[in-house]
């Protein structure tokens, strides 16, 4: 392969910069720039200290250089890292005279894809890397470093076995075919095949929770317009994420922002007020505010204490249909300019069984109480079996279903006799999607879009 | 020493981070923290695949560890890098563990000032270091590595050991002081130090050179009220970096900002436009445009070619006694709607000798012009020589003008016949200064002052 080379240390100053050079001439291109021990001599996984030179031979900067020989690297491949001095233009002049001097500049995770190219890892592994670098919290972290480390394609490896064998089993009936033997016992295959889709359903079911580990879990916050839901967003975060004002429906569209409370990841939407609107615009919000409900996993309805109570219940009329399956968090707001008798009435008329909270969003009382309240809600029950395979990628997630999907037709198929060589199709059709996860298939798309959203460097 | 910690590479998210651990408890340490070879099996600069983990022994990141044993390291103790990947999370979680486990967070410049306590550079080497990470051009970057290989040291040393030479010979009289003999030549002695007091003042001139490439060669732009100067700093600039406006006396503060143009930086200077004004914060501001003239090494006097041609002589009057010593580009900008004729009056109004160029700031035209001008007339003839010492740092340039100072005192001691413990008084005063840039001389607020200016890390 060519040379490539990039800095891998984030963008900026800072004492120190990390460029990364990998590929079949490292060790050559970098010579040409270096001045100290030969690098030819320099033993594996062994530090230099020398000097980066420029074209001309002048000196860019005192370096420590670190030896990674073929293929004990990461990605597989020579590579050569050149720890320099952290200023931005030794940064550029070092990776420039590298280039100059017959490296290419790498593109966004072009390292990484080498090292799947390699065989130093699959694909779930290389895309775990992504997410580990862009975790944000302990339990993101968690399951990235379990993927990266291969408990998933563990997993996905024993199933495509499984399904190997069991293929491999009617694929030996249809060479005998005129002799109309049976080697795979239709009872035996059935249970199996069952088996196998219990852990491919188990494995799909765990996106909601990897996915609310890994983006956040989806709270909503709903009311009628000017309740104080974005005062109350700007509390819960800590800063003036959303605008506020008192004009009612300043918020016509959707405001999303991520905090990490008590430990898990949520992610805040900021709704449109609800109400009868006759502005297009403003009517477009309130729809994309019902969407956004029903993505949600948590809501937090938002009452004005001072609003007449009628238009509660006129209010949760509207809401009722987009609550199903979530746990509703009635946020009584404005305590401390409603009247006690308002507040008393308004939680007689929350009788449905709606945990309520009493907040002043502006002053701030109550949001403590709140928030410990959203922290137990949001607890996540899947996520108690700390190695447990959690599925955080939508690609994965959709390869499962798939994967789901031929088995369901492998079962019919098995129950209403349908021939081997059918059956044999819908099977290897399963093996196909659980190997695109890993990268056993994969296409030059596939790949592109995968490494796409890596940095540059990694 | 006790072992400290941080993050050196720049601060974000990237592929990779490196972690920098110093002390003498460095490996035992990281030990605690490490899952891989023993790192007291180790052999220094080896670098080594393995985990880093909690406090609970779980696996917080996959990471490489290089290992650079006591004296052969940066700071001169034990140090290990670790290198992880670049989320900020995995950051703050290492530096966490590694405090957790015995660790100190590092200060800035903290690994540098213990590479200058165990002798692994000198104090105006290890200043050079923060100068290197902060250099934007390559003569900045250039005159920073020269210092910190110890080129300036090395002349220091020099001079320091030729005037101990001299002190030497003077106090060996002192203690024959009874029998009345004379050792230190006299003659000779004024030649020396004549000759060391030739090389202090060079380098002490070279400062404003040097300043110029750090900091940025100091180019004003004055001329009257509204007579673009403003749009002309933001042509040259290539952003909004000044508020323009219509309305007369816009620019109350003087504005800088700098840019690499031809490889030089300069430090443009925006002024407050000078005319009679009753207004008292616009009054300091037009003081303030004269003491940033008299800074400036380049005036760009804009005038205004659609404002009567006698207006110009005016100003030209007011600004003189300023331009002393400056290169002066007269600037007459607005030629686009002014008339040929009144362009023909306004040059012939010029008739001081001064360059003029012709622009239109607003459409860009005769920018190019100014700036290759502008160019030629930046170009350091002092920096012909690519080895040359050139001072860059305040606190060397005020130590050497005081060394210089002692050695006039000794020169006039040697005139007049002082006696010799007063002349060896003076001498060793010159050492001191001369000392004190290397840091054989040093204070601990000194130290204090110059390694706070460094980033963490470093």
């Amino acid at each position: 392969m060519d040379t490539i080379c990039a800095v891998s240390t984030p963008h900026g100053m800072g004492g120190i910069a990390v460029i990364r050079v990998s590929g079949d001439d490292a060790l050559d291109i970098v010579q040409q720039r270096w001045q100290g021990k030969p690098i030819a001599e320099m033993a594996s996984h062994t530090a230099h200290l020398g000097h980066v030179l420029d074209s001309q031979g002048e000196i860019l900067d005192e370096a420590v250089l670190t030896l990674f020989r073929a293929p004990n690297s990461f990605t597989g491949e020579d590579v050569v890292e050149i720890s320099c001095h952290g200023s931005m233009w030794i940064q550029q002049q070092i990776v420039g005279t590298l280039i100059d001097a017959g490296c290419r500049a790498a593109t966004g995770g072009e390292f990484t894809q080498r090292a799947f190219a390699n065989g130093k890892m699959d694909l779930s592994q290389a895309e775990a890397i992504a997410d580990v670098i862009a975790s944000q919290s302990r339990a993101s972290h968690h399951v990235a470093m379990n993927q990266m480390r291969g408990a998933f394609s563990r997993q996905l490896s024993t199933l495509r076995s499984q399904l190997l064998q069991f293929v491999s089993l009617i694929e030996l009936e249809l060479d005998f075919s005129e002799e109309d033997v049976t080697f795979a016992d239709r009872e035996r295959l059935t249970s199996l095949a069952t088996d196998i889709k219990t852990v491919i359903d188990s494995l799909a079911q765990s996106y909601q929770a990897g996915n609310a580990i890994k983006n956040g879990l989806p709270v909503a916050i709903v009311g009628p317009t000017n309740a104080g839901k974005s005062t109350l967003l700007n509390t819960l975060l800590g800063d003036d994420r959303a605008l506020v004002s008192d004009i009612k429906g300043t918020t016509r569209d959707v405001i999303e922002d991520t905090v990490v409370m008590g430990g898990t990841l949520l992610r805040f939407i900021d709704t449109a007020g609800i109400r009868e609107s006759s502005d297009v615009i403003e009517s477009m919000g309130i729809e994309r505010s019902f969407k956004k409900m029903d993505e949600a996993r948590i809501v937090l309805w938002v009452i004005d204490a001072t609003a007449p109570a009628e238009e509660v219940e006129d209010f949760y009329i509207k809401i009722q249909p987009h609550c199903h399956d979530k746990a509703v968090i009635a946020v009584i707001n404005k305590v401390d300019t409603a009247s006690a008798f308002a507040v008393e009435k308004m939680l007689k008329k929350l009788n449905h069984g709606i945990k309520t909270i009493q907040i002043s969003a502006r002053k701030g009382s109550g949001v403590e109480q709140l928030k410990q309240e959203i922290i137990a809600t949001a607890a996540l029950p899947q996520v108690t079996d700390e190695n447990a395979v959690i599925v955080t990628n939508a690609r994965h997630y959709h390869a499962l279903v798939r994967a789901s999907e031929a088995l369901d037709r492998t079962l019919q198929g098995l129950s209403s006799g349908l021939s081997g060589d059918l059956l044999s199709q819908d099977i290897r059709e399963c093996m196909h999607y659980l190997g695109e996860i890993t990268g056993e298939i994969s296409t030059h798309e596939i790949l592109g879009e995968i490494f796409a959203h890596f940095c540059v460097g990694k």
